[in-house]
């Protein structure tokens, strides 16, 4: 790249929302999301491989997060405690300044099956990076999966109610929650 | 549908999966799968919506089958015992006539991160489900949807060990045993 082009990425998804929540997502071209921004299409290409991941740019740092947060818990915690360092660990990303493109993020991926699939493969990869951690702890299969999958569904609801009550609630108390939620439903199937 | 066309679903996702197999999703058409079924583009079309619809027409059965072997278990059953109760449920559909297809469709959907989506996209709906006719039951949330999600994690692995080892175990038993497993996991997460 041979100029600095300060927050690239965020004026790329920031007129993509916009676009996507005025005209679709099937209606919008990446030259009109590149022109919103004030850039060529040839920069957008230079960022993101396709139209559907200017959305996603942010989560593969996100799933490094999980990551380091499940290998940076103590050696005794239990798989649902790791799970529980890797929710503090991305809390503060969720700062209250991301709260209202969060808001405005959540019904434009719903809104198109493209997005909500795109979405959903982040989410696999998300609980394998949170597998992979949890095994390198020495937990073993299928208690690790186990744990990853719970730990993916605690960030969908813990991110969902933060969209929603993010303005009184910060992530992590919602987290931590959510996570103890989840581990009294574990122990109710029976 | 003027004429009769026995088997034709059957027929075309046959076609598709050979053709896939033999030159990849992508450089496959419509138009090649259906004349290698000795149908027309027309005909396919009247049966799935797009390209990757031909690998997945039986998941909105298989997805029914779920819900209604929620519902048909007794009254008293544990959310995992509903589970299971869908599980059962399903296990005929996998005879092991169906394992040649199953063997060659596996590889196929790995290799296609389109067909990877299309299949997790499922997978929420199985879940949705799950989650729903087990609210029927009375079961709250978020119980409801962790015994969903194990219920699909439950499937999944299962369908892997059948196609796996499909010629010598029955999916019902497979199926039994992944479920304990998991239920065992779900009491080892601390």
């Amino acid at each position: 790249m041979a100029r600095w082009e300060p927050n690239t990425r965020e004026r790329l998804e920031q007129a993509a929302l916009d676009l996507f929540t005025e005209h679709g997502y099937d209606r919008t071209t990446v030259a009109e999301i590149a022109e919103r921004a004030g850039l060529t299409k040839r920069t957008f290409f230079r960022y993101f491989a396709d139209k559907r991941e200017v959305l996603f740019w942010g989560q593969g740092e996100l799933i490094r997060l999980f990551g380091e947060g499940i290998a940076g818990t103590p050696a005794d915690a239990t798989p649902f405690e790791a799970v529980g360092g890797a929710l503090a660990a991305v809390a503060p990303v969720f700062g209250r300044e991301r709260l209202a493109r969060a808001r405005q993020r959540t019904p434009v991926v719903a809104a198109n099956t493209d997005l909500v699939e795109r979405e959903l493969l982040k989410r696999t990869k998300l609980v394998a990076a949170m597998r992979e951690a949890l095994a390198a702890r020495g937990v073993g299969e299928p208690v690790a999966t186990v744990a990853a999958e719970l730990g993916a569904l605690a960030f969908g609801t813990t991110f969902a109610r933060w969209v929603e009550l993010g303005d009184q609630r910060d992530f992590a108390a919602l987290a931590a929650e959510t996570l103890s939620e989840l581990r009294t439903a574990a122990g109710a199937l029976g």
